[in-house]
């Protein structure tokens, strides 16, 4: 039995999911491992993890509009010095995950067809997120 | 150290929470570990995974109905080609869970007195849902 | 490789976010490994994890009474024997987490400068929560 840990930055350009299934799959390919777990953890309050539909693009566009329609900008607010956007960022971040882990089978990710990882930025502006990649196997 | 891997189907006759506790648990214990951590991986975007109270029945019938109404079908939403239960069923998701750990303690799944673990179907039509168990322990 | 296993319990004095932590992050310090993952499991219906912002207070209270509105006392249950705050406790905690992993590198955990552990009480009487932490690595 081993263990792997990556470190992963992510370039967001404003609100949205960002896919990295790809990359995330790269590298547990490397690890040379059949069986195992790999574990995604999001290092931010303000920007969270989603496994959700990998095909018809208006699912994400429908998400996004959903969780600004529940966690909206003008909400009550007492926490508001980061800019309107930020409250709504930790709460979103509060309803999705930052932390999701997938069972590693005959050298794959277990993933259903049409599920995709997703990192899910709530903030407006550009930021560079960290993503840890953790596997365990054989 | 050692690792086991099982896939399980759970099949759905519309929407509401299916439990599989006792499933788990005894697939749990043919692996014969004392402690370990169990993975349990739904391999949908359409329907989750929840750890709710097993007793009385009107907190699951309360909780569909919540979720019905937090993630209405009549929402202004433009994927719709898979039905007016799909797009709700994409947000339920995001809002509850595709995976969940649980480690395991004397040979025992720790979960509380009061939790159960639950398939949430969120589709009106029967479905065939896979389950993924992971165990790692000794 | 190696696990352990601990239980730790959280007096709760009404409804909030108890931060813990520092005693997470001790607790996984005495078992002396360099890369692993800790796993964080609450045993409980109505009470939950969250992983948040430890700087501004006030982000914990907007969560809080955003909770409140988003799960309100007053709802439409049925189920209502164990007093109104009961329901609202059970969809709270089916909106969060009621489990957390966190991988371990390079003897820390990998949680990022902003992110508090949290044990998130929707009950208002006070309460013993149990929180099972769970470690594997070397």
């Amino acid at each position: 039995m081993k263990q792997s840990v990556h470190k992963l930055e992510i370039s967001t350009r404003g609100q949205g999911l960002y896919e990295f299934t790809a990359t995330a799959q790269a590298w547990v390919r490397q690890q040379k491992m059949q069986t195992g777990l790999l574990t995604v953890f999001c290092r931010h309050t303000s920007a969270s993890l989603l496994i959700q539909e990998n095909a018809d693009p208006t699912v994400r566009s429908d998400i996004q509009a959903y969780f600004d329609h529940l966690a909206p900008e003008d909400g009550p607010y007492h926490h508001d010095c980061e800019g309107s956007d930020d409250m709504p960022a930790h709460l979103k971040t509060a309803l999705t995950q930052v932390q999701l882990s997938i069972p590693l089978m005959d050298g794959g990710l277990v993933l259903g067809t049409w599920q995709g990882i997703y990192l899910f930025e709530h903030r407006v502006r550009p930021h560079r997120r960290e993503i840890v990649l953790y596997l365990i196997g054989e």
